[in-house]
């Protein structure tokens, strides 16, 4: 996979007979967030129930049957991607655990950057642990407190924990939303009759016809039980939402931060048609994802929009262990491209952004065989420079083709004829939003939320020192 | 489902020491064309080996392993949506029998209208069917004859065979390859290398780098075998080439019947937007199926093409026995409408085509409650009116909208500020070859191959009497 | 496996409502007689309801709900043992075909001699076979009978057939039950309440609370429909009953061939322990297949009967692909000694049969490793000479350790201080029975049933021939 | 299931290369231990490796390539029988956490009396529970000691626990093996080779061709890492061993408690025949269980021994949710009567315990059914009149026949002419060894290890007290 992944999507129902059919449905919008497990628990308000497994969300709900244990009127769900290595299985969320004041389900979006020293922490003490995930850290700090309610305690454990976290709890009688105080991953709250509705874009909330009230706010934590609703602030808000969600991760048709995904991708597409316009014959997009920035180049550049590239609807279904032989057509397993559009034009490829530019490369020697006169590739997103720690899945640093060549260089590596990107602060531009409020680590490798010694390490080893050490050595000072 | 369904895909290999791989990647291209079972055999020669399974390509190839038994450098491969009722598993292809000449395998796209009165015939002279299927027919016609060769012994079979059929035969030493005289479904050979391949449709071809050699032509059989390929046609052709390949089922990305199916569709936008144009602010597409005659329509309207719904990548992954409170969500898990786009707009939406309606009665509701100011549909086909007796999976009459109902109804129904369809001159027009070839039935009524009388009665029954008498009886003398 | 094994086991019940829970319970009351594979078909009388699969009854069956598919109040079911090689699944009975006058379900217990011969004809005739099993073609001839009723039809192809078979058929309206002239294999009816219910053997009686009524008769055909019971004799009764089910395949809780099995086998111990006693401590039995028989011999000898040997419950379930060195622990999985039984005694170990004496040679390590003084083994019947061809599945008749030695060679292969076999006469003595009715051809070579050419061909080629060629010549004679 | 049940089998292998596959060996022939679940960790110095699921043995293990993934010279394995209630998944052993000082599996044979304070007490620091289960206690006390070396961090924890428990500990480096200071239940060492052998029961070390060398010692720890065996005793003896291992549990082919259990049970049955003669025709044994005490009492009362009862191999496979109708067949399922052995016979029944007493009722039905003329219930152990909390699966008090009701009633209740139990003075004597030694709680009351007091607040509240009330106060008494 070239592109970075979001990690998780969450998704919670408060108060509604068929409480975890709807998560199933909000999952299933929330489907590009997470791909390779699902869970659901819910409650009756006196039990947790729990079914997950491996696979998609209608893999691992592949029987109605299934819902039959998911009594009750409320429940959370979570999508997942694995994490590399360790024991996959009992990494599936959502997490339950027995703590002294009953049983507790947690879904978590995001990365934490003390998790270690943490875990060492916790560890000396004598805890135990299931898994690696950093959500279990979360409630071992929460079973820790002594105060006397569960928001209090989910409070005191964030307090304790820095980094990116979406998260939804469910205990029997609570559910219990927040957000990290940066506010780096989506999380909205919405209504459908009584119930109330949590989830991490609003695509989850128009599946279930449920409306959207408003955004959880950074910092915020919120405790909804049968009596009612409480919100407060356990943290004074530092806003650095991820910009990426607005480039790549977010569904077009959901609202993040506030506002509309699919009017800011149009507006990528146009702020870069008009800094990096070319004479060519058809504007085309990397299809699905680069659908709306292609549209808003070819609007503001007046060049005529085509298809040309057919997207397989079956990709992602492919097999354990492919041959080498398999793998040699995989760039064609998931892009045809149209010949009868593409022969004998001059045409604007719009990318929503360039990671390690493999398959990129792959799809122009596809565009190429197909008759293509001149590719002019336009990137609706700056050069991605750096890898993240707040919760993207993301290659490492040495692995990203811009952190280690200039444009003319991927330019030539990819082989066409011209290659532009979108300037930094055109990206910021298209947000419509206070630029400062944004986390552009990816892009400038300025990470305002201090990173652990581990990960600075990180950063350090897996850099190309000859080019790169003067950069580094200037942002490394920013890190401490 | 609204839409007319292909019955299958079918791909076959032979002269490649991968050949059941490269025909996994043809199914899977192919995959639109029938995703409810999936099936290989190879030969090496000396032998068949046969993996089949319900569900789709990948998920019955799951594991690379399943190739290890498919052994040998010849293969066939058939993707297919289970007929109604009957024993579902039987009925997977390719069908593997064993008869005094060695095992044969078959794979057939396609539907015979003289299946009934064959089986018949065959049963009194003590023949024994497994299947419900026509395919086993055919073998057992092969069976039967004395022809000195297996291509002979295939020909007397075909000859006995009234429908369409486009065939693709395995035995240990040869693959036969057919079509029938009327040129109903598409079938093309190509080459890779020194191997040879035939597929349903030309984007099997390209996933595999295989190239283009020319379509299987109506009335032909064609034997490969190690030592060379052989043709001759065993029937008159006498075209009738399914018209509805080129508006909905081919992939844009194939040629099929000679021509580039995006092209066509293009030109079918085109010409609507001509015949059937309308003052509105933007030109949406219901995705996928309707993209391309969308884009032609706003290229030829001046009206600006933009995205207004999103498709969920992962519909068709429903699970079974949905609750009716799942259902009723049905048509939102598939497409989400974009907000910031279709608010306050006049709205023209494309359709490649409408059946029964209630899908699209569903898709103008999720429009409405976005904000859409009007909705003008343009269909880019004639009204539907006429089942298929030649290998589509369509509804019986009563349910066809068009077949009861005029325009004007139709647009009342769906609520909707107007509706127009693309005129049958339009389509012919559309298409760039000559009219007559084509079969048009299911606009028309006019069915060129002569239907079985148990089928005849099928339409009398069907119809709404009141309404359709008069054009019944004209169209009832003509199938005499 | 050191033993012959069965080839099957068949049960029916007519007229009851829940008659495919009953046929389930009887065929787990007969699983001895097929442990890879078993399958059940209904009737309501308008279609068959099929549920098969590979693996114990229990397995196949190991929902409830696979009941809910199986309505109607006839059902017949088989277990089986795979044959070697071919397509294991699709050898999975009853096997279900569709004819001119309807579906037709068939359970066969026994093996054709004149298989091949039928086949190639049938096949020259078109015929086409999805298996490789016998039972097929018996469908085959009932499909090319133009008799007018079914039980004549199936009469006409059993007419056609030479070998052993115990039948039952299931049609959408009759149960047709029949056996073949020889009556090699047992096949009972009973009644419980108004059904009707046939099995191979009474424990399946039993276990659902039927009453035994009388056997099939050899050469009987029995049909049964809801408005009566017809019964005739197809053919006239030459009787070759097989005396191996007696010995060791079916259960001592049953009766076959009209005696209670559990009193031959105590006879077959005490006539043992007259024609071959010894000067012992005590008498063990290979568990649990022998018991019976040595406390026959125990009771006639005086010697005090012991539990030697434990056996394991849950041999059977052994996994798929084990090592080496799993392998070699294989003796040890199934039996374990008693060592306070057998410390510093003198043993007689009683043992039904001797085939490949392979895993008794491996046991009789085992008791020496437990500190036996001597071992005397036993044998409650004669040499076992030749394979069969009347439906046990047998070693060829090289691996027969008594073809190609005699009593003392095979004392000194298992290394034990005596050997004694039961004589043929006293086996016969203990069947209480006219001898002349029994088939003993696996003792005797003398195939009273005319074998296929091919079947012939094979004794000669795994004969060690210095040693053989005399006796072979004598009875090919016979063979003619 | 109408006996008590072991909880548990556990088996540990250090030091050969094949550690997993004999841990697999042993675990199968302690499948009688447990049923349910099965477990294996194994250890190559570096890493843990885990295959754990639920059913048998050979069903957890069912392909060979499983044991690719336990690789490594040392592991250890787990048999047991789910808990009721609770999430079954995660209570299969053995149980992996990760600790401070790296992963840590352990296998647990027992029962903890003071679990729910402790846990509380582990809860009100913070602790997180995964499961219910007692053994997860042990690991979060060892988790908390600050103790140098694992032994000694093991022997903190196992001080603070109390009641019985056989382990197994398997660390990176070692594998450490303790048994609570009563004994209650059987742990032996065996060697094979260089390799050191822990297991339940000595028939796990015959199946591998291990010798015994000697049980490990009640309040004994043992360590074994690649440098040697080093052993201490954590806690002075005090030994109660569970006299129903003897009488049911483990399997006659082995030594527990240091002496022979065939040995034993012949022994019961022959103080029986001693202390309740009878005149009768045969004794029967309830097979498998009593075969070994029916021998017994056969051989001292000098009536014929025979086999009544068989008993179906492939019982314990029966399918989730039977019919009422399927259920009905229960009994019939696991016996079936030998009508020819029983028939106008005077029959002796021996059977090892009564606990329920259902069971044994329909046997009786079944025996009256095949013609018995009398049936005199002999049982192999004294009356059951208490529930067991030292590590066996028992009903509650209120479904034990005889806490309620005299022989004379119970003998009324079955429906024989005569019923008669071993004496307590019987059973003990039978065991050879010190009557002191001996936990007879589930007969006596008497329960020498302090038991909680929601343990004796059951007791109480399950009684009935019009019958009970003098009894109980006078062992409440001592239980204080």
């Amino acid at each position: 996979m070239d592109k970075p992944r979001d990690k998780c999507g969450i998704m919670g129902v408060f108060g509604h007979p068929q409480a975890a059919e709807l998560t199933y449905l909000g999952l299933y919008a929330l489907q590009h967030r997470g791909q390779e497990a699902a869970g659901i628990v819910s409650s009756d308000g006196t039990a947790l129930f729990t079914v997950r497994g491996q696979g998609l969300v209608a893999d691992v709900f592949n029987d109605h049957s299934k819902f039959a244990t998911l009594v009750g009127n409320r429940a959370i769900g979570h999508v997942r991607y694995s994490t590399a290595g360790g024991s996959i299985a009992s990494n599936v969320q959502p997490i339950v655990v027995q703590t002294k004041d009953g049983p507790l389900a947690i879904a978590h979006n995001g990365n934490l950057v003390n998790a270690r020293e943490l875990r060492t922490e916790l560890e000396s003490e004598g805890a135990i642990f299931q898994t690696q995930s950093d959500t279990e850290l979360i409630v071992h700090l929460i079973a820790r407190s002594h105060a006397p309610t569960l928001t209090e305690r989910v409070a005191d454990a964030l307090k304790r924990i820095r980094g990116a976290f979406s998260l939804i709890f469910l205990s029997k009688e609570e559910m219990i939303i927040a957000r990290d105080p940066h506010g780096f991953r989506p999380l909205c709250l919405g209504g459908k009759g009584d119930a109330i509705v949590a989830a991490s874009e609003t695509c989850a909330l128009d599946l279930i016809e449920a409306s959207y009230v408003r955004d959880v706010e950074p910092g915020e934590i919120v405790c909804i039980t049968a009596s009612g609703v409480e919100s407060h602030l356990y943290a004074a808000p530092d806003l650095h939402m991820c910009v990426f969600e607005l480039i790549y991760f977010a569904r077009p048709d959901s609202k993040v931060f506030g506002g509309s995904v699919d009017r800011t991708r149009r507006k990528l597409g146009k702020i870069l048609a008009e800094e990096a316009p070319v004479d060519a014959d058809i504007v085309i997009s990397v299809p699905d994802s680069s659908n709306t920035s292609a549209i808003g180049y070819a609007q503001a550049s007046g060049i005529k929009f085509e298809i040309g590239l057919i997207r397989n609807h079956y990709v992602g279904r492919t097999f354990i262990n492919p041959s080498p032989f398999m793998r040699s057509f995989h760039s064609r397993i998931k892009y045809n491209p149209v010949e009868g559009v593409l022969k004998d034009r001059r045409v604007v490829l719009v990318e929503d952004s360039i990671v390690r530019g493999t398959t990129l490369k792959k799809l122009v020697g596809v565009l190429k065989k197909s008759g293509v006169k001149e590719i002019h590739i336009r990137v609706a997103s700056p050069p991605v420079k750096w890898p993240c720690f707040y919760g993207m899945d993301f290659p490492t640093r040495k692995e990203l083709i811009a952190a280690w060549n200039d444009p003319e260089q991927i330019r030539e590596f990819l082989g066409v004829q011209s290659l532009r990107y979108l300037s930094e602060a055109g990206m910021l531009a298209a947000t419509r939003d206070d630029p400062g409020k944004f986390c552009t680590a990816c892009f400038t490798g300025n990470y305002q939320v201090p990173l652990a010694a581990e990960e600075r390490q990180e950063l350090v080893a897996s850099g190309n020192e000859q080019w790169a050490r003067s950069e580094l050595e200037r942002l490394l000072g920013s890190l401490e």
